[in-house]
């Protein structure tokens, strides 16, 4: 491949020759020689460029580059610059073509001509496979679950039975979708419907009931669901995932909750049951959201907030509990100059007294700024 | 199935045609025809009958119905008759009976007759099958391990060796369960040591050498373990899970850890080694529990708190650090209120220099209540 | 194995017999008879000695011990000694000898003679399986990996193409490493990036394109990943932990992530993107790390915290957002006082305004401490 090639596949120019042959696209210092592209989009990584062995290079409009560099390709918003570049340079996944023979498949399932079914794959009955799909070792695929078109299940990941997935999703490692709601109820309202109403527990739980969900999970198209995530299968319907949803590691979705069209959701986030979240809504890190919340489209929720109450479309929540993001930076500074507050009361207190001599004299304090 | 005979095992009674013949449960807007009972239990779902294809529904008492509704079956607690109801129309994995060939069963291994185990199992060693139990593909069943009468192994969950589940049992996918503890230590005493007992970082952990774990987890009879949820092994003796416990998704349980029964941990909880649990504790989601913990019995601990202190039997718990609830509330509503008193503060200030004339003269400050 | 071996393999010496033949280490209580060695290395275990079976035990210097205990092992350190201890008496997990023919191995990979392979483990294309390495059932290692000699992987654990494990790696039961990283841009700045800047959302994330990743991860000598845990690999370079790193359970690591030498990362902690962990840095349980951020050697973060700056190496962090140890003290403890303070205030204006007749008369309040 030429740089002009690779170059126009980013809707980027190039500047310099061209014509150099590339083969793979690296990081500045592990280039070995000519046919590297060094990938120096922000200035940490330009700054390795005067030492790489790379003799072209990518980089940010107005990037200046060293002498070395006979060639480079400048393009304007360098995060989605990768993207593309990444598309041109994918290393995809190893499968081979059709169903290997030491997969199982049940011989009432339906699979496409080119699906790819690795050895120890599993594929229950009346699964359907769609076209172009790509079932790595380890997989199970319950009875009646539906892989849509170029959808790939990499290795354990757990389809549960009468789960749909759309076209191109993506199951990582691990990932399990599915599952069965932890849905329980006690004959008597049981100690956490006491909590909640009186603060007090009076149930106790001494019989558990388990509730059975006999729903599914349904994905859309493009949806993701990251290494180790667990999504359960609704009580009665379905749970729901939008199309161009994305969902990272370890998340933790709740039986009956339904969840737009693309939205992030990160790491270890957990949305308890029935919880309702919008379109484009982003939860960072950890986020964890109470059974039957709702949230608004487009809101964002900083990392490691516990969201209990709804939250309106379009805002920036943060903190736990989740509130507006200038009322929480405002309750963090306020939380920081607390020990400054305590002084200046006690001060006060103190001069008032020498004033109006009411109660006992109180100890000097300072109204000095202290360093911590 | 009559609607009467539905009626009979939820302990309940059918107003109206009583033989109507029934087919599925489905939520209202799902129904197809006549054969179809709609779930109209709460005020929602309720709202949505007179669009609904059913004629048959089950309401809560009290709840009036469109006239399209020819029968309806009346209970008392919804959430209670929702769990009977999904026993009735349960819909059970997919499960065959007997040991499938492409199974890996080792010749030692002990295995009930009415055992079901599926392609890509293995059960190890001497491992002991007991009866109706459904291992379902890709599980692992180490060596030595007693897997109790009617359990259910989801796809992925593996048992570790030695560990022992009780009767009716339920492994969700990619659980793990008797893993080797999470245990160093340092030849030295290393750097938490000493930042829990100076606040300083002395020790620095050069050396760190592995703990083995040689004890197991025995997990009591009814227990669940969510999907993807990791429990590990006590160090010598075991980690235990008593009798009617549920555990939700990607939950924690450190070695050495004792959990008495009828709790139910949700998703994302973590609790540190050897922490003492009692019965019927309620450990909402993302809660954190340190190492050496003990929760009294029927204690609830509100969503993402971390409890670094022991708690009292029957007490409801929330924060970082965990604080009985009605102090949480209060130091919420303080934190809210922060920023009016930090105003008011500085007006008291400026008043008292006019007073008093000591200091200099603050800024004119206002007291009254700002909007956020 | 006699008592006086014992010793010599922990560095301490024997009081009473020390030729009693010695058969296991068991918990005092779990003692059936005098081949069973008591560890009682603590006050609460040791009070246990009277009851138990045992004739010999280990004790920490200094204790006493019942007259029933014919001989004992001393030790100075419990817990280091608890480590020998768990050596001599480890109980290896069940592995046979060579590659078992219901395994599978790509023609083209290379495994060491002595390397164990069980039932249903997958090794792919050009994958390395050095010396010694034990691949237990249900393991899924990826074309092109390295796994350094003597590593250990435990069911279910899900190594990725590319990724290369130093020596004596243990891998629990399904973790995943090398999975692909969460990374997604838009085509205009997206609301996050808004979020971040203006605390306002203005971009909708209407367009969300991956970022193929296209590094690995390497993981150094001694590394450990728990149970379920996730470690992505980089995007274009490689995710690195070094050498003696333990990581614990349901652990979440972002793509590009670099993390030290003897580490140790407790159950839940998530590390978003390209941050950067120092050598011997612990992280508690819970703990999350956002994206880019630098977290200096020897630091200690408390669990549940929330690090969103970088943390100075040797420091002692808590809270969310993360502080210096001795500030978030000391905000508990205001928040824990600020009842209080709002009494005093309130107090105050009442006496100021009976000094200065500012504003109006505000109700009476209470300076008197309440109970809570």
């Amino acid at each position: 491949m030429i740089l002009a090639e690779i170059a126009a596949a980013l809707d980027a120019h190039v500047e310099g020759d061209s014509t150099l042959v590339i083969r793979r696209a690296v990081h500045p210092s592990e280039a070995e020689g000519p046919e590297d592209l060094a990938l120096a989009m922000d200035k940490d990584l330009l700054a390795l460029l005067p030492g790489s062995k790379a003799v072209a290079a990518v980089v940010a409009e107005g990037a200046e580059v060293p002498d070395g560099i006979q060639a480079r390709i400048v393009v304007k918003r360098p995060r989605y610059a990768m993207a593309g570049l990444l598309d041109v340079f994918e290393k995809p996944v190893h499968a081979e073509p059709g169903i290997h023979p030491m997969a199982f498949v049940a011989p009432d399932a339906v699979v496409a001509d080119d699906a790819s079914i690795a050895p120890f794959a599993y594929v229950g009955p009346r699964a359907r496979i769609e076209a172009g799909v790509v079932i790595l070792p380890h997989v199970t695929v319950g009875a009646d679950a539906v892989i849509g078109a170029g959808s790939l299940l990499h290795p354990g990941a757990r389809i549960g039975e009468r789960v749909v997935l759309g076209a191109r999703c993506i199951i990582h490692p691990n990932a399990a979708v599915g599952n069965d709601g932890f849905s329980f109820v006690t004959p008597e309202p049981g100690s956490v419907e006491s909590a909640k109403t009186t603060g007090r527990v009076v149930g106790t739980n001494v019989l558990i009931r388990r509730v059975n969900s006999i729903g599914t999970v349904i994905l859309g198209d493009d949806v993701e669901i990251g290494a180790g995530s667990a999504i359960d299968r609704g009580t009665v319907t379905a749970t729901r995932i939008g199309n161009g949803t994305k969902i990272d590691n370890l998340v933790q979705i709740g039986h009956n909750v339904q969840i737009g069209t693309n939205c992030m959701l990160c790491g270890h986030v957990g949305v308890a049951g029935s919880a309702i979240i919008g379109d484009r809504v982003v939860l960072a890190g950890k986020v964890g959201v109470a059974d039957h919340v709702k949230i608004g489209s487009d809101a964002v929720v900083a990392g490691n907030s516990g969201v209990g109450t709804d939250i309106p479309a379009k805002s920036v929540y943060m903190g736990y509990p989740a509130v507006p993001r200038a009322r929480a930076f405002e309750q963090y500074k306020g939380l920081a100059r607390l020990k400054r507050l305590f002084a200046e009361v006690a001060d006060l207190k103190a001069r008032l007294h020498a004033v109006d001599g009411v109660g006992a004299a109180p100890p000097v304090a300072s109204s000095e700024p202290e360093q911590d």
